[in-house]
């Protein structure tokens, strides 16, 4: 059944009705007054998730105003590849309320050019990569020359952005809607109206150094197919191959993925196409990196998730989720990649079913002086709202950046454990919930050892992370 | 809706319908030949939850066979506190097949008597103390003698058994069905028709040494209520209270929760009744500990979990759930304890609403023999299987008794991490899915990444635990 936001949906009017009645009590009394200065009741009146409640609809009054809806396509011009940066020149600059919707492309799309790359201009251009040219030169955080390529791979990720947020200032909060995500269909006639997806057990994998059949340094990648339509909601795998050592364009060998979007000569690789035999995936698309420009570094790592989101790599971040970041600088500079069809809590392997996705965002900026007495008044760390629950990220280390010091970019990815993201997690759900919903630090304990989930996001990113799960349906009593 | 197990549904025939049709063919694959072998057939026709297939079906023309069902009540007499120990006697001795409806009590009903014991001949037995008498002398593995009491409370839980079953050896395969879970009554008037639990954040718990206001090193008991008659999913919360430190009838003073069962006095409390206002706390009714005796020592601390199960403290082992345990010692000795009316993942506090519960079980012995071939054939820890799901139990040490040697049973307590219960629950995980489910190491590894949820159990019971996910329908049409 739709959550009432599917217009196309038979019974949209009534699981709409069910939906405002469920929640308009609980997120009324979260956003409050920031919501209502920031645009929000305009930007519901254009159709976004949000509720109009009795105290929200007074706000027309003020009368009608505009938001625009733009689109930014995934192109080597409005792509940054790897890294997360506030020096970057946004792609597009928007208002408060305003919504994009925004492409993205899987990394690991090279891994099959013939259903992930081929035909498709965009992709063609981002991936392109002959003896002479190369679409994205920088791939990384790392230094312009270096042996691998610019940017050493130090970063892996496609993001598609940035997107400035007009007026955002470091100190205020951007709630950034999911309003749709939907896969990118391979546009190769070959394979029309289906999606494909690549799923890499690489060195960076939880398992790798810990197996027990055959050689043990192996990676192996297989690529799942996806129904393009969404009318099914299952993945497939197609065939899968081990990794056969590659020489880039430019006559670079990588003997296992230490660079992103290397092209893989499928006549040197074996494919073997049984298996997963009569397996279905469920698919939880997503969007595995996603947030915005740190201030405490010019060039970071797309690897390691922070206190402004980034690669977060947590599944429940799709359609109908809504995150809330910190502004770390100006603008915010907001960019969005590593797409994913599917992923387990933990993404074992180091990677999920990574497949170009569409999203359509809003995105809505509470200004600091308005956070006052609300949730968001002390928010340090990217906070994800799905219909139902507030799922908090902890990580080993919250802010790496400034936790780790000059090297901290380097020392993350050798001290991390989940152990440590554990603490994270349960220091900011007892945070969470005295701030937000007004509970004495007992009252806080108590609640969390029986009615909060915590669970394993994923242990591949460097800085590892544990998320905390508490259903919003346990405060619709409780008054604001 | 039913789930296809409560004839008393208005829709039961459907549901069963549905449920059959859902389920049949996963299970067959899983069980094939052993289940059948073990009286499989003729507790199905008892109306258990298994599953009547075709395969299953062509074994009634062996014959009708008759199934018992006992009752086993929680008393003085039946119970044994703290500790599981091969050396009991059993109970009672059922054959495979048969049912049994266990009583049990929750060793935190001393914190509020008049809610939890008072009017309740078995509660009263089990908790009597007085300075002349103590129901149940001997509370944990420790040493008879001691300067907190018999046992030492080196291990907390009430456990009603051992149930014996006949003919069980080591190296067979316990599977257990909990068919029905129900809130014990309040045997108090003043509250009839309620239950009531207790939530102790102790000294033990995750966030003890970690406490941001008031004074730090603090133990708050709130107790919460139940409907005792199923039809809320609710608990509420009703007061807390800070341990005043108390002195047993004995005059032993306990100024922390050091010993199991302590009688509270009232008088003596600052009881809290503004807490939690307007916080609904979803019920997940389940054992906390449950499992079977292990081979490698005569008293064993019921707190830490390990292969034979115990104090596993995962909340989906609630009704519907079935759990597989390997078998450790002659007639398997099965117990079951702290009962819980809800847990979250990690059991933050160290404890959930401890809630005394009673259960309806089934038991069915597979021979091992009779598992060549099947996924439970290397079975070596407690597996649990939800209508949904299959959920594995990793623990920092998988078989802590054998891991740890002679002194195991003190040094697991300081020796736990997440960390190391994430990679015993891999590693469980690669396992089955390769035995039971037939996929080469890679393909398990891939699946693990993209559809296998990682969650965190406990924190608090010395062996930490972390649990791995798989959905059932996931394989629904491979071929078994």
């Amino acid at each position: 059944m739709c959550r009432g936001d599917d217009p196309n949906c038979t019974h949209f009017a009534e699981h709409r009705r069910r939906f405002l009645g469920d929640l308009a009590p609980e997120r009324r009394a979260f956003l409050k007054s920031g919501f209502v200065a920031t645009g929000g009741a305009a930007a519901m009146a254009a159709g976004g998730l949000s509720l109009v409640g009795p105290a929200l609809a007074q706000t027309s009054a003020k009368g009608i105003r505009q938001t625009a809806h733009y689109h930014l396509p995934a192109t080597a011009e409005t792509v940054h590849w790897g890294y997360f940066s506030k020096l970057l020149k946004p792609q597009v600059e928007i208002a408060s309320g305003d919504y994009v919707t925004i492409e993205t492309l899987t990394h690991h799309a090279n891994d099959d050019a013939e259903r992930m790359v081929t035909g498709d201009p965009g992709a063609e251009s981002v991936f392109l990569w002959t003896k002479d040219k190369k679409g994205v030169a920088r791939r990384g955080a790392g230094p312009e020359t270096g042996p691998l390529g610019p940017g050493g791979g130090l970063g892996v990720h496609i993001c598609t952005g940035p997107v400035a947020i007009r007026g955002a200032e470091p100190g205020d909060v951007l709630e950034v809607r999911i309003l749709d995500v939907a896969p990118r269909p391979c546009a190769n006639p070959a394979f029309k109206g289906r999606s494909f997806g690549s799923n890499a057990a690489a060195w960076w994998g939880y398992h790798y150094k810990d197996m027990i059949t055959g050689d043990r340094a192996r990676e192996v990648i297989t690529i799942y197919e996806v129904d393009a339509s969404g009318a099914r909601d299952w993945a497939k795998a197609v065939y899968n191959f081990r990794w056969p050592g590659v020489t880039d364009p430019f006559g670079v060998a990588h003997p296992t993925i230490d660079y992103p979007g290397i092209p893989v000569d499928h006549t040197k690789t074996q494919r073997n196409f049984d298996v997963l035999k009569g397996v279905r995936v469920p698919i939880r698309p997503h969007f595995g990196t996603m947030g915005l420009a740190p201030k405490e570094a010019d060039m970071v790592n797309s690897i390691p998730p922070s206190y402004t989101g980034g690669n977060i790599d947590n599944w429940r971040i799709g359609k109908g989720a809504t995150m809330y970041y910190p502004v770390a600088v100006p603008g915010a500079l907001f960019s969005v990649g590593d797409p994913h069809a599917s992923q387990g809590d933990s993404e074992l392997c180091g990677t999920a079913i990574e497949c170009s996705l569409t999203g359509t965002f809003q995105f809505v900026l509470h200004k600091k002086a308005d956070l006052a007495g609300t949730a968001l008044e002390t928010l340090d760390f990217p906070m994800i709202e799905t219909s139902e629950d507030w799922v908090l990220s902890g990580f080993s280390y919250p802010n790496y950046l400034a936790d780790l010091g000059p090297d901290a970019q380097n020392e993350i990815f050798s001290k991390s454990s989940i152990d440590l993201a554990m603490r994270d997690a349960f220091r900011k759900m007892r945070s969470f919930l005295m701030q937000a919903k007004g509970l004495t630090e007992d009252e806080a304990i108590s609640l969390m050892s029986i009615a909060v989930d915590f669970g394993i996001t994923q242990v591949v990113d460097g800085n590892w992370g544990v998320h905390a799960i508490v259903k919003k349906a346990i405060f619709a009593d409780r008054p604001a």
